[in-house]
């Protein structure tokens, strides 16, 4: 997650802590098209200085592959982006279904006080580039501001050669 | 679903009182591999004869295509096989989640007194395969006796020409 939130200082400080900021379990089937992985992304509660615990995000290698997530617990954002500069941040809650369409990155950010839970589902042979964001970042991030969450511009993000 | 339950006088009196078994909604997304439908199934609690009120069930179009369940409410039990004659059923309760494995036909089947809810997905280009199964049914069928959900075979199954 190293370069991911804005507090590379707050940042570098809770790397000291050996602290888990989420936890994925998945179900692994053979990675053909007609084949579903599905699991839960537990995402933790807490902060990087005032940025959101989140979820490293990626895209998927096979890009025009969807995503589906069911929130079972917790409060949270889905931040997504597409490689044409599409942007958008959907609420999670429990009952809540997410459709992340072909193409768009996506990363879950929480933004209350217990563990955001999903259940997420997408086809076996998507694959997962998550190198992208490593390099590019996503255009916006989920930030605490006067006690709610905030979407702002990530000041860092840069388009890489795809 | 003429033809499905086992009891067909009990099913052609249950016609005249224009009763809802089950509903599903979903959410329509394009027919491509790299969609997924997706949606809610609603099964309600209640018996034609002894045989406990189900989907219909089918194949996929596309048969090698899988499909995720995450049940959200109640009980029951998926009843699945494969066009080669292997079967399976299994429990379907709250937080349960079950996947039909690609080629496996599945039907669902409430066995307790409240709806049975899930929460489905699937690959956008599976399609519905409901043809076979209205013409074989399926090779096992959940029965009560002794006031307990119990598998039997169904003396109607036979194999069509595929």
């Amino acid at each position: 997650m190293k370069g991911q939130y804005l507090d590379e200082q707050a940042y570098a400080a809770m790397l000291n802590q050996d602290l888990v900021l989420y936890e994925v379990y998945e179900i692994k089937r053979p990675e053909s098209a007609g084949e579903l992985m599905h699991g839960i992304s537990i995402v933790h509660p807490g902060k990087v200085g005032d940025e959101y615990f989140m979820t490293k995000g990626h895209f998927h290698t096979v890009l025009d592959t969807a995503e589906v997530y069911y929130c079972l617990k917790g409060q949270g954002t889905m931040v997504m982006e597409t490689p044409e500069g599409d942007w958008s941040v959907k609420e999670l809650r429990p009952g809540c279904v997410l459709y992340v369409p072909p193409c768009w990155a996506h990363r879950s950010v929480n933004i209350g006080q217990q563990d955001l839970v999903t259940f997420f589902v997408y086809p076996g042979n998507a694959g997962h580039d998550y190198g992208t964001i490593e390099q590019q970042g996503f255009r916006k991030l989920v930030v605490e501001r006067d006690g709610r969450a905030q979407v702002i511009d990530n000041p860092r993000w840069h388009a890489i050669e795809r």
